[in-house]
């Protein structure tokens, strides 16, 4: 196993997530960024030890969570350093890099293997990292036709360090799924929000929670999803074609009067959302929810969800309406349809405001 | 003031939950509903008395909460049952409800205003009702040309009754503006989740948060969106028409190798979340997010937020990473940044292993 001396390059919130995760295995990574202070960051919040780029030559293993546009070129320098280390990536796109690393460096390519965690948050640098970044998150695997056995298993093995769960995926098929589920939302988010100010000076306090959910992604880096954007162009493009056609082919039928192909895309998306895996995906009819009026000062929410947890009851979800200009706030607790009694019993003896909501 | 003795025709989730506003002032509505049982149903949930059709004839004001469909017909009917009644509505589409009493009954329809509070959940029915479900939200106010001083006074009185805030908008700008705010976001969140299928077998697998969040809206009934859609078909169509411009012109650009419209998309999206009103619209930044792992079992959210109260830290907004597979979980609270060291230190002393993520 080559994971023995991990090189992580770029500090930034996946490179410094990698180190915390490593760490708390109890494992120190070598942290290189171009920007000193980054690393000596990262290190400072226990992601591993702050280096110079010449310490890589040591490492057995190195990941590189370069921006999208140098990762290629940054791998290439790697290999050429590092003679013995396996070397992966972490970059949201996936076959330009591959195309780029097997130009630059055909001959060491073998030692590199693609890789992508699915896992982000608005906000980047190494302030924003955490170790728990990757629980249970996917991290896709992308080998090169030539990746030898020993750089996917190291690309595996990190994976698996990190907590996440590991899928091996070819790196047209990465492109065209996260062009899908990832960067088209993206955009789609993007044009909503954009919208708004063409909505005229009605539209900002006449949009609900719908709305704000739709448009939550909205706030990313424009500089960041450019890159995303422009490193997937070919497959992003396919996908944002084909959501054109789809919303002008509803427009179309409306001005029709024709409302039936927004019943069947409103179905079609419902199966969409079923088919997602894990508890997001569990449908949520299966949880029935209870809605409670929440004061707006400290302790409130600890004090209703203590209640529940006194209560024996698992909230299994939770989501809080914001009331503006208001002194009270709303919060709907999904909870398993068995515990419903129980709970509603429990919180009205201490004197919350419950109700059955689904 | 003529709201002494209001009637709502349409007891489900809407219709129920005026009822309840109401009856939490102390005021009994008549509750009406072509199905009976439903508004058994409403009455015994506490939103009034259930009643016959008939007995509308000495209600001062009635409320018409019908689907969309058959609303401006439902007004019709009641405008020639209760004569001297004022009345108004609650679809979520305008002109063409408008249009259409007029159409009808034209030399009654001053005592009619139109209304919308935007509010709704993704079920519907007099169980899903809450008293709490206009607090703090919008009304918009739709008079005809021709409604008469006492039916618009009505229908906003009936508004801050419910807890809301009342906006008088025309009905075209109401429409125009609630295409893009709702109905587009809608069907642009359909078509999404629907691409999932198209995406792949690992399409599910490696869709994050993200994906997750923008996609919520899917959940909705097909019927009522197709509905909604039909009613408000010309500024829907208008506004999809315009949303697909904007992402095949990404496509385009995307496709000539130019990230530019991207990053220029995504800063306007940005403006545009900005322009939010409230508390979620408070730039995000201005909050302190502080991750904490969280063990998947009855009461640990309750003891965190129990920590955070006794701490006198007032969470302002929390989500809940659901990971697959994994028996953590991980929540994420955002907290004013002048009280994040006290949290932190006060989690830390409890046991929680919280990380300052932003």
């Amino acid at each position: 196993m080559s994971l023995e001396r991990v090189g992580i390059v770029g500090a930034g919130l996946i490179g410094t997530s990698i180190g915390l995760a490593l760490a708390r295995r109890g494992e120190r990574a070598l942290l290189v960024d171009v920007d000193g202070d980054r690393a000596t960051t990262a290190a400072a919040l226990g992601a591993g030890d702050a280096g110079e780029w010449a310490a890589l030559a040591a490492c057995t293993h190195v990941v590189v969570a370069a921006p999208p546009g140098p990762t290629a070129e940054v791998v290439d320098q790697v290999l050429r350093l590092a003679l013995t280390a396996t070397v992966s990536d972490v970059c949201s796109t996936k076959t330009h890099v591959l195309v780029e690393v097997e130009t630059l460096n055909r001959e060491m390519s073998s030692r590199f293997c693609g890789g992508h965690p699915i896992a982000g948050r608005e906000r980047g640098g190494p302030g924003a990292a955490q170790s728990e970044l990757f629980d249970g998150a996917a991290w896709v695997v992308c080998p090169l036709p030539g990746s030898s056995a020993e750089a996917r298993a190291d690309a595996e093995e990190l994976a698996r360090r990190c907590g996440a769960r590991t899928a091996v995926v070819d790196a047209a098929t990465h492109d065209a799924v996260l062009a899908a589920v990832s960067h088209a939302p993206q955009v789609v988010a993007s044009a909503l929000a954009a919208r708004l100010a063409a909505a005229g000076p009605h539209a900002p306090a006449l949009a609900g929670q719908g709305f704000r959910d739709t448009t939550r992604l909205a706030e990313s880096d424009p500089d960041l999803w450019a890159a995303i954007a422009r490193g997937n162009a070919g497959p992003l493009a396919v996908e944002l074609h084909a959501l054109a056609a789809v919303l002008s082919g509803v427009a179309e039928a409306l001005n029709r009067g024709d409302g039936t192909p927004v019943a069947d895309l409103v179905r079609a998306g419902r199966a969409g959302r079923a088919a997602l895996p894990g508890k997001a995906a569990a449908p949520r009819p299966s949880w029935t929810r209870v809605g409670v009026v929440l004061p707006d000062r400290p302790g409130e929410l600890g004090r209703l969800l203590a209640a529940a947890g006194q209560a024996g009851v698992n909230v299994e979800d939770l989501s809080i309406e914001h009331a503006p200009d208001h002194p009270v706030g709303y919060v709907d607790l999904d909870v398993r349809p068995e515990a419903v009694d129980q709970l509603l019993k429990a919180l009205a003896a201490a004197g919350w405001a419950a109700h059955r909501s689904s």
